[in-house]
């Protein structure tokens, strides 16, 4: 997917990093790692996805364990912004996939809005890599033929909460949690 | 996910090639194309990728348009059964992830019956590749927290069918489906 281009030919790549593992993270990614000006990377990026980075590229952490998410937002975008307006090449690094929640849709409405050419890159979804380590397939042609990937962790200033757990429950043959921990308990109550 | 070693070092490696375009390879799956003995490949495994392979490397396809599926399973587990025994290291390259719909949970139940060493690579699904390309996100903090990848395809031999199409039309907010193009009418209606 591909954003309108902006004077300068600055762009931002949001790019997935895939759940971890250095040997997970796709050719274009290796490749973009290697040749952009700046790294916006999360707090699910590995440490050994980091290391891959070139010594002169500028790194910013921009994760959002440190205070409140909506604030922190709106700083990557502000930075995603300036250095794009500059003319630079941004890679957005986000852990596993970034439209498997991992917010790339709405960073990329932002810069779509704000006239920034941009790219969307996928990644190994942590919910697929996760899976695969484990050894459970997510469908076998015997035993599943769908799986729903939910999130346990809506967003908390949604007014109405639309993940129906109970319906989840009955509707498919495979249910993959993300950031699920927290609300396990509620989780497997609502699921029963 | 590892099997278990059998006495000659033969392995297989049952890798996902993603959607088709060669970049969104990962860099594991670039390292076993390089370096394994034979590529058993999928008919979904694009041209750009095939491309990839060394020339003295052998190819194989053991795509299912040709004949019926029963069979043809049976051979490409021969052949890799084959292969391993001789101590070879095997490459099973399929398009998207192994675990999506690519019948990678029975070929890996197979290895571990005969005792052949095996891993298991994932590769980005078609599902996540086609929607990024398409520019609509699978999920989005505001507008869906649940996404579910069905077949549209059932195993025919299935005495049941089990995808139930208008539990699933509302108990997630994305719905991706896969192989359903044959069978559009029916899940429209089925859906509705």
């Amino acid at each position: 997917m591909n954003g309108i281009k902006n004077n300068k030919n600055g762009k931002v790549y949001i790019c997935g990093a895939g759940p971890g593992d250095p040997s997970l993270i796709t050719m274009r990614c290796w490749d973009l790692i290697k040749n952009c000006d700046i790294i916006l990377y999360d707090r699910l990026v590995s440490n050994g996805i980091l290391k891959l980075i070139p010594e002169g590229t500028s790194k910013v952490y921009v994760g959002r364990s440190s205070g409140d998410p909506t604030t922190n937002q709106i700083k990557t975008n502000q930075i995603m912004l300036n250095y794009a307006s500059e003319g630079k090449k941004v890679l957005r690094l986000k852990g596993g996939d970034p439209f498997i929640f991992g917010r790339g849709g709405e960073e990329a409405e932002f810069l779509y809005e704000n006239a920034i050419d941009f790219e969307i890159i996928p990644g190994i979804s942590s919910a697929i890599g996760a899976a695969i380590y484990s050894g459970i397939p997510l469908t076998h042609r015997k035993f599943s033929s769908s799986v729903a990937i939910v999130t346990g962790h809506e967003d908390p200033s949604k007014e109405e909460k639309t993940v129906k757990w109970d319906k989840i429950a009955t509707a498919v043959d495979t249910i993959v949690i993300l950031m699920g921990i927290e609300k396990l308990d509620y989780i497997l109550k609502k699921l029963q």
